[in-house]
Order: structure tokens, then C-alpha cells, then sequence
């Protein structure tokens, strides 16, 4: 187990540690991670702006350059994750460990907000989050809710994590993640699946099912998923992300994103 | 006086309200604006995401649209501010109250939420707002805090505005204001101008001066002149932004903005 951002990181740079996340370097903030083209950065950072609940933007990259001031002096984007994913016009079509020979000076990362970092605060007071009782990975779905288009992202549906709740915790819970806008803030929806068009809650479009117990409330956050969803349908020449569960740990901690 | 944001900018459309907003529409958001030729949208819009104190956006448009879909439905950004100011190269070139003929398919405008936004929070909860019972602009200041620097938009020091308040209504302010993230935030600084680089907290650079009071503590909030600053340094080839105090007023109300 590492206890910091630095350690784990260092780990992953030198091909120590390939593995998800959860759990390392407990506290300090994990990111999603999306790199493209400068061609099509604009047009992301956009979608990110108008769409602020599923695409929390932490950090973005200078044009060319894979460092990382704010979250993690010293880090590199290219060889300080675990695993990445390489979508060629919305078509996965390599598994990475390391980026360093696909990068180019025209490259823009985008470091993205993960639920991760409010679960903490929903354990610290003393919420259950089902998943991790049950050591599973937290159930998505794709929506009806549709996210503002911007330029050539268009036409995507929303993608949500669910955590369920009895009433009163909901309600809490709800209250809690409010005050972390940018790690997806406060929930997007409470209640029916059916009315944000999910058919059927036991079978999430990603990640795994957990149980909903008698009387409890399925409550629906906004996910980092959702920009992989956009880039499947805007299909751009290339994208970059982390491998799900495989993230971009920082030197700031979780706290430091509660407003 | 005018009720609602709808109003007001038929009366400026009309060219029959050409004066300053305030007081105008009350309860509905005032906007900041600036319009940039697409090839600086990106480098601003990059120094927005990273300096989301001073410059919060609210709305950015489609490039050469002048529409504004999420504050307000059939509004024009062309011709429903009543006043504009025109800069070339960093240079302020012409004042206008129509941007009709100057408008280009190349040109991107961002809207900017503005403390007027929370001036209504702190008022309904009892606090008194100096500048407004003195009946002046608020006061504003450069200062040494440097923004982040994003592309072209480089070495900017952040622009605040001041409101005194004695230390207990000081903390109240700072709690209220928190909750609006999008219209500036909690404070930046409070107590010794000094601190923050301000020698005379008796002549502000922008605005004008109001009594601070024995036992009075100076409160700075980031202010939503910092992009004009950044512009006044980075010096693009056009920019136009609204004339101070004659904001964009939406259809969205100040407490749309409360998270």
C-alpha cells in the first residue's frame, strides 16, 4: 500500500505498480485522465464548461507539454498513470502502461474530477457506500439526460455512477457532495431509474451491479465516464485516457476540493 | 425601473435604457462580457478554467453565434448590453452601444458572473454594503496575487474589489459568499491590504473609494475586471467587453448561482 501521490507515482513510473487505484495513497485526489489533438482541445474544454457535473475540469496542459503543476509538481502525464487506453476515431485500439512514444507536441491533457474524492467524505460521516462493502466497482449507467453540445460534441447522453441509500442517508449524502462541485457535486438525480431512462438497475452499462436493498433510494451522481461517451460519438482522429479504475493520483488532497 | 432580464434588454435592444444596470431587474444575473477572435478563445478560455475565482464563466457562445441559449432565450450579445468598449491591440479604440456592425463569424464572446450576484445574498441576510449605501461603484485594486497563466494570457495580476465589514459580519460575508462559487466565491484575502500588495486603500484603481470604518476590516473578493487586465497584457488583436457597470443581465436569477 502507498501512502502518498509521490510514492505512488514513482512506483508507476518505474513499472512497479500497473494496477487500479482505489485504495493507494487513501486522501490524496485521483483524476480521470483525456488527452487529445489541440484541434479538438477547444472544442472539449468547451464541453467541459458547459457540462461542469460529469467533466469537473482540475487541470489542463499547456499545448505539448505532460506536466502537471497544479495537481502534482513533478508528475508526468505520460508515464505516471498505471494504465491507459488509445481510441483511434472512437475505436479502442491499444492498451498502454506507458505514453512516452505516443505523445506529441500537439497533445492537450485534460485531468478530470473522480467520485472518489467525495466517497471519502461520505465514509467520514459514516455514510455505507455499497461497492466498496461489497468490493465491487460502482455501477454506471448511461441516461436520457443529455449534455449541452459544444462544437463537434454532440448528442451525448449523460453517464451516471449510483450509490444506494436509505432515505435519510440520500438526503445527507446529497448534502454532503454538494460542497464538491469539482468532483461532481451534489447528486443528479434521486429515486426512479425509469424517469432518467435507465430500464433496468440490476444490469449497469458499466463497472458492476450492487444490491439495492428494501426501501432504499438509488441515488445518481454525474460521471467522468461521460467524456469517453462524447468522444465515441464525435469520434476525433485520436483520444488517450486512463484505463477505468486506473487513475491519475495527485499531491492535493480530497479535502482540498470541498468549497 | 424594469422587472426582469427580458425587459431591460428590450429596452436596450431599442435603444430606450443605455445607462448602467444596477439596481435594474433586480434578483436577475448580471453578466460580464468579452469577445475574442476564435484563435484567443482557447488560450482564455484556458485562463478562465485555471483562475476560476476572477473569471467565472457562466455562458460561452458557439464561435461567430451571438446567442445565448443558457442565460437567457432570444437574447442577441450584439445588441442587448446597453454600452460597449472596443479595444485594439490592448487599446481602447471606440465605445459603442450597438456591436451589430463590428460582429464577425470569427468572434467568440464569454459571459462572466459578477459580485452583483452575491451583493443580493449578503443584503438579505442583513449585512450592509458600503459601496451601495454610499451610492458609489464598488472599489477595486490591482494586487501581487498572480493569476495562473494560460497560453498568451501571461504575467496577470489579479484585480479584487473591497467591501469593509466589522469582523463578525467580515466572517458572514466570507460564508455566504462561499456558496456561489460561479458569481466569484469566498474571499481572497481579508484584513491588511499590504498583504496583498495595496498601498492605499484609499484610492482604488478602479472604482471609488468608501469609508472604512474604525474597527472596519477590508474584505477582497476577486473581481471580474481581471480578464480586461489580462487582455491589457496579452494585448490581442480585438476584444470587446461591456462598459463598466452596463452588464448582460439574463433570465437566470442571482440564486440560480447558489450551489
Amino acid at each position: 500500500m502507498f501512502k502518498t501521490g509521490k510514492e505512488l507515482r514513482d512506483a508507476i513510473r518505474n513499472g512497479r505498480f500497473t494496477g487500479p487505484t482505489a485504495g493507494q495513497a487513501k486522501g490524496y485526489v485521483q483524476a480521470n485522465l483525456a488527452v487529445l489533438p489541440k484541434d479538438w482541445a477547444y472544442d472539449f474544454l468547451l464541453f467541459a464548461q458547459r457540462n461542469p457535473k460529469p467533466c469537473p475540469l482540475l487541470e489542463v496542459g499547456e499545448t505539448g507539454s505532460p506536466f502537471t503543476p497544479i495537481l502534482a509538481e513533478g508528475a508526468d502525464i505520460r508515464t505516471d498513470i498505471p494504465r491507459y487506453f488509445v481510441y483511434e476515431k472512437g475505436v479502442k485500439t491499444a492498451e498502454k502502461t506507458d505514453i512516452s512514444g505516443l505523445w506529441s507536441e500537439d497533445y492537450v491533457y485534460f485531468l478530470l474530477g473522480c467520485s472518489f474524492s467525495f466517497e471519502q467524505a461520505l465514509l467520514a460521516e459514516g455514510l455505507e457506500i455499497r461497492h466498496i462493502t461489497e468490493n465491487r466497482n460502482v455501477p454506471m449507467y448511461v441516461t436520457n439526460i443529455m449534455c449541452r453540445d459544444a462544437g463537434r460534441f454532440t448528442a451525448t447522453p449523460m453517464v451516471v455512477s449510483m450509490r444506494p441509500f436509505s432515505p435519510d442517508h440520500a438526503e445527507k449524502a446529497a448534502e454532503i457532495t454538494r460542497y464538491y462541485p469539482a468532483v461532481h457535486g451534489s447528486p443528479v438525480h434521486m429515486g426512479d431509474p425509469a424517469a432518467i431512462g435507465i430500464k433496468d438497475i440490476s444490469t449497469p452499462d458499466f463497472g458492476d451491479s450492487v444490491t439495492l436493498k428494501e426501501g432504499e433510494v438509488p441515488v445518481f451522481w454525474a460521471c467522468g465516464v461521460t467524456p469517453q461517451m462524447a468522444a465515441a460519438v464525435a469520434r476525433p482522429p485520436v483520444m488517450i485516457t486512463h484505463a477505468p479504475g486506473h487513475m491519475f493520483v495527485g499531491d492535493l488532497h480530497d479535502s482540498d476540493f470541498r468549497i
